[in-house]
C-alpha cells in the first residue's frame, strides 16, 4: 500500500519546477469535492482519508526516482535536489471516513506551500475518489438488504490489487460484514469469509464426495456450493449427508447458490432443507449482484446472506465520480476556476449539517471561518505533516451506520432519490460574485 | 507491483487444505477466458501476461502472513508448513500480449498440481481481467482517432495505484503514444506527457504571466492550457506572447482545451492561431473523452491530439468483463462445469486463426493436441515455474497494431460490431457431449 513517489502526473512536476523558479511558494488551499452525483445516487459516503494521511506522511523520493528524473533531461538539478529533500509539512482538514456527503461539499482540504499541495494532487484524488465511490455503492447495498449478511466477493474483477484491497475496506466502512479477500483481513482486521469454488466440486468424482471431504477439512465452516451441476439435486445430497456429519458433531452452516434464478432456486432449496430437517442451515447467494438485485431478492426470497462482487467493486453502473481537487485560495486570496461547466465555489470552506427529528435536515456550505447553525463536518486531521489521530475503522463503520440511519427516506431511494438540500451561505455567494466581477 | 501473497480469496485456502488432506494433488489445467463480450465490443485485446508471470515466479509466503494464518485458527499446522515451502512449479501457455481475441477463447492456461493451480486463481483473474479490459477499450480509441496523438490521462480516477499504472501499460500496448503517469514511464519506458493544470494558471495574477513563466521553465515542452477563464481570449494571449518567446528561441508547441464544446473551441482557436502566425502550434484536447467522442472530434475538429482519462481507465461503458478461470482437466480427465448460463468447453484447448486477403477470416477452438489450419494463438510462456522469455513491450505493441489492422472492417465498428466467426471443432463438441451424457 506504499505509494511510489512518481505515482503522479507529469504536469505536477513541470508545474512545480516553474513554481519554485518563480518563487510561488506561498500557502495554498486545495479542496477535494465531487461536482455532481452520478445518475441514481442520492448521497455519497466519504472514505479513503487514512490512505491519504499515510501517503502524505510517507512521501519520499528515493535515489532510483531521482536518478530517473535526472536522466529524463526535463528537470533542473535544483528541482531534483528539492525533491530529494521533500517532506510534506502541511495541514489536512477532512470529513472523517464514514461521513455522508453530497455534491459541492469539500471532503478534504490540503493547506500547504503551493508546490507541496500541488504535487500530491494526483494520488489524493486517486485514493479519495475510489474509496468514496465504492463506499457509496456499498452503502446502497446495505440499505437494499437490511439484516442480511453481506460479504465482498469482488477481488478478482476489481481493477488491480489495490482496488481489491481498498474496495474490501470501503465496503466494510459502509456496513458490509466482511470480505473474501484474505489480505484485507490481515491488514485491517476485516472479517474474512469463504469456503469453496466450483473447481473443488469438479475435481472430485461426485458432489457427495466433495461435500463430505470439505466438511471434514473445515468442520467449523461448512458452507457447501450446490449449483455446479443441478442445484436442487445437490440440496437433496446435502440433506442426505447431514445426519452422517451430525453424528460427528459437524453442522452444515449454509449452502451457496451462484447461478440461475437465485430467488426461485432459494425457495426450492429452502423447502428441501426444511423438509430434510435442516431448518437451521442458511442459504447464501452470489452471482451478478448489486443493490438493485439485492433489493428484489431481499424482498422476495428466503436468502440469508449475499456475496457481492464485480458490480460493487467496479461500481459498475457508475464507475467514476465527477470529482476534483481545486485551488481555492493562494497567498491569502480566494481563487475561482470558471471553465465552462466546471466553475467552483472559491475560498476555504466548511460544511454545517442540521438535524431535525433524528434525521438530516440540510447542509450549509460556508467559508471556513464562518460560524453557522449545525454540526461542522470537516475536522482537523493533520497539522504540520503529522496526523492528529490514528484512524479507527470501527468508528468509521459506526459513523456510517448512524448517518445512513439518519438519511431522509427519499434520499435513500435507489432509483430516483430525492435531492438533499445543500445551501450556499450568502457570504460565499458574495465572494464568488466579487471574484467574477474582478475578472471582467 | 509485488503481489501480497494473501491477495487471494479465502476459499482458495480452505479448498487447498482439503485438497492436500484428500491427496488431490494431481495435475490440473485451468483456463482463463471471457464468456461473452460486453455490449458494443466486437473484440478484445489480450494484456497482462507479464504481470501474471511475475506473480507466479515471485509468490512466497513470508513469516507475517504465515503467523496471521496460524493465529486465525482456521488452518492446520501441516497446511501452513506447506504454504511456507510454496513455490509455483507449473506451466503457462498463453496468447502473447497484444493478441486480438474473442469470447470463449482461452487467453491463458495454467497446468500445475491442483493446489498450486487453484491458489493463484484470484490474482491471475485480477491481473488479466483488468489489463485486457483496458487494452480493449484503448484499442477502440486508437481505431477511432487514427493518426492523432493519444495520451493516457487516467491515473487520478483509475481504481487505485495499480490500476493507474497498469492502465498506462495496457493502453500503450493498444497503441497510445504515452501516458501522463510518471511512474509508468520509469517502470516500463512508456513516453510521458504533461505540462500544466488549471491551478497553475489560477496561482498567477494573470494568464499571461502564467504562460510566460511556464514557457521559460519548460522551454522544450511548451503546451499552454487555455480554458481556465475564456478559451478564445487565452488563445489571443498566446498569439501575443509568441513573438517574444520566439525571439528567445522558445516555440509554443501546442495549446490544450479541457472544457466546453471541444470541437467548436478547437475551430475558433485554430483560426486565431493561424491568423496569428502560429500555424505550427498544435491543438490538444481533453475532458470526458472516450472512443465515441474521439470518433466525432477526429472527424469534425482540427484537433491534433487527445488526453483520454477517466472513461478509458475505468472502461466506463463496460467496467468489467464476464470472465472466468475454470478447471478444464484434472488427473488427465477433461472436466465441464454445467451451471446455468455458465457452461464451459472442457479440456485443454488451442485457438487457430485463419487469414484471407490480409484480414482475419475466422478462429477455430480445438483441443490442445489437435492440429488445424491456421496459426495457433496460445504459445508456451512458462515451464516448470520459469518464464521462457522476457516480455517485450514494443513487440506487444507491434503485434496489437498488426492485428488491429487485420480486423475485418465490420468487427471494428464502435456501436454495432459484426460478430467475428469463432467455430468449435467437432472433436471438442463431441467431448462436451460425452461428458454431459456421462453425468446423466
Amino acid at each position: 500500500m506504499k505509494t511510489p513517489p512518481l505515482l503522479t502526473d507529469l504536469y505536477q512536476l513541470t508545474m512545480l519546477q516553474a513554481y519554485l523558479e518563480g518563487g510561488l511558494t506561498e500557502t495554498a488551499s486545495f479542496e477535494f469535492f465531487v461536482r455532481r452525483l452520478p445518475p441514481r445516487r442520492g448521497f455519497l459516503l466519504a472514505a479513503g482519508l487514512e490512505q491519504v494521511l499515510d501517503y502524505l506522511e510517507g512521501l519520499r523520493f528515493g535515489e532510483a526516482e531521482l536518478q530517473w528524473l535526472r536522466d529524463s533531461g526535463r528537470f533542473s538539478a535544483d528541482f531534483v535536489d528539492w525533491l530529494a529533500a521533500f517532506r510534506f509539512t502541511g495541514d489536512v482538514d477532512a470529513m472523517p471516513e464514514g461521513t455522508v456527503c453530497f455534491a459541492d461539499e469539500p471532503i478534504l482540504r490540503v493547506t500547504a506551500p503551493l508546490p507541496q499541495a500541488q504535487l500530491v494532487e494526483s494520488r489524493i484524488i486517486n485514493l479519495l475518489h475510489f474509496q468514496t465511490l465504492i463506499a457509496s455503492k456499498a452503502a446502497r447495498c446495505v440499505l437494499a438488504a437490511p439484516g442480511r449478511l453481506l460479504v465482498d466477493f469482488g477481488l478478482r474483477r476489481a481493477h488491480g490489487a489495490e482496488a481489491g484491497l481498498l474496495a474490501a475496506r470501503a465496503c466494510y466502512i459502509a456496513g458490509f460484514d466482511g470480505t473474501a479477500t484474505v489480505e484485507a483481513g490481515r491488514l485491517w482486521g476485516i472479517p474474512v469469509y469463504g469456503t469453496m469454488a466450483h473447481s473443488f466440486i469438479q475435481a472430485h468424482a461426485t458432489e457427495e464426495e466433495a461435500f463430505e471431504r470439505f466438511a471434514r477439512a473445515q468442520p467449523d465452516n461448512v458452507v457447501l456450493l450446490i449449483d455446479t451441476y443441478d442445484t436442487e439435486a445437490a440440496a437433496r445430497k446435502v440433506v442426505a449427508l447431514a445426519p452422517r456429519l451430525a453424528a460427528e458433531g459437524i453442522r452444515i452452516r449454509a449452502v451457496r447458490i451462484d447461478s440461475g434464478d437465485l430467488a426461485e432456486h432459494a425457495r426450492r432449496v429452502r423447502a428441501i432443507l426444511d423438509a430434510g430437517g435442516l431448518a437451521e442451515t442458511r442459504i447464501f447467494a452470489s452471482g451478478n449482484l448489486d443493490e438493485y438485485a439485492l433489493a428484489k431478492l431481499a424482498a422476495q426470497a428466503p436468502i440469508d446472506g449475499f456475496g457481492v462482487g464485480t458490480r460493487m467493486d467496479t461500481s459498475a453502473d457508475a464507475p467514476y465520480l465527477d470529482c476534483a481537487y481545486k485551488l481555492q485560495e493562494y497567498a491569502g486570496r480566494p481563487r475561482r476556476k470558471r471553465s465552462e461547466g466546471k466553475a467552483t465555489w472559491p475560498g476555504r470552506k466548511q460544511v454545517y449539517r442540521r438535524h431535525a427529528d433524528g434525521r438530516m435536515a440540510g447542509d450549509l456550505l460556508t467559508l471556513a471561518d464562518e460560524a453557522a447553525e449545525g454540526e461542522p463536518l470537516l475536522a482537523p486531521a493533520m497539522r504540520g505533516g503529522r496526523r492528529l489521530a490514528a484512524t479507527d475503522l470501527a468508528a468509521a463503520r459506526a459513523r456510517a451506520r448512524a448517518q445512513l440511519a439518519a438519511l431522509p427516506e427519499g434520499v435513500r431511494d435507489l432509483e430516483a432519490p430525492a435531492p438533499y438540500p445543500v445551501a450556499v451561505a450568502p457570504a460565499l455567494r458574495r465572494l464568488a460574485d466579487a471574484l467574477d466581477r474582478e475578472a471582467h
